[in-house]
């Protein structure tokens, strides 16, 4: 469970590169509970990555779903759907031992950006007829 | 791109299960539109699934940071890991071509909530000692 790590204001730090191993705790905590640590948030590290791009991916989508509803004039929200996503993501979370109000808590957080996202798009047709 | 779609009150709506067509807009937009609307809303629920179970896996290796927390009395929130996190995020966002301040708004989120359950196995741990 050995993991790589710089001495504070090493290579990382002054590059302005990522340091996996950045914490306040650092030298407060014994190095074989830090490596424990360290290894867990690598893991943690590569699920953000993975989570960023399937959120960037998502959003193109509803990118997608916006221009088309802004060329056929359809309302940003549609109620129907949402209610309709959310008990679906409640009961996929439930299915994947993930507390189902947190789910419904991030579907609701990811939707009100994607209602942002939509209204911006139709100001912008509106506006430009793009 | 034409979809299966049920009418309204058809077999989904009554057994409970996930109805990919609901919308508040059933019968006001025309097929095409509606139909090219629904085969990009059956990549975001795909998406949607994918990032369900994509959570869960993060907060399992969270929980087991939580843990490691609380046995070796470690403060619950790591200011110097979540700033480095959070300027990594918003990097990988760029790249990714998602908006930084939305992966920004989107780890503060994640991480509050993560510090909430390293505060509950915390307490949990003070009572037990487990």
């Amino acid at each position: 469970m050995s993991q790589q790590r710089n001495a504070p204001g090493t290579d990382n730090a002054e590059s302005g590169d990522y340091d996996p191993t950045a914490s306040s705790m650092s030298g407060s905590v014994e190095d074989s509970v830090m490596d424990e640590l360290l290894a867990i948030r690598s893991s943690i590290d590569n699920f953000d990555a993975t989570l960023v791009y399937l959120l960037a991916e998502r959003f193109k989508a509803t990118q997608r779903v916006g221009h088309l509803k802004a060329v056929h004039s359809l309302p940003p929200s549609d109620p129907g759907r949402e209610k309709a996503q959310i008990e679906r993501l409640r009961r996929l979370a439930h299915e994947a031992h993930l507390d189902p109000e947190f789910a419904e808590k991030f579907m609701n957080f990811i939707i009100s950006e994607v209602i942002r996202h939509h209204q911006t798009i139709s100001a912008t047709h509106a506006e430009t007829g793009n």
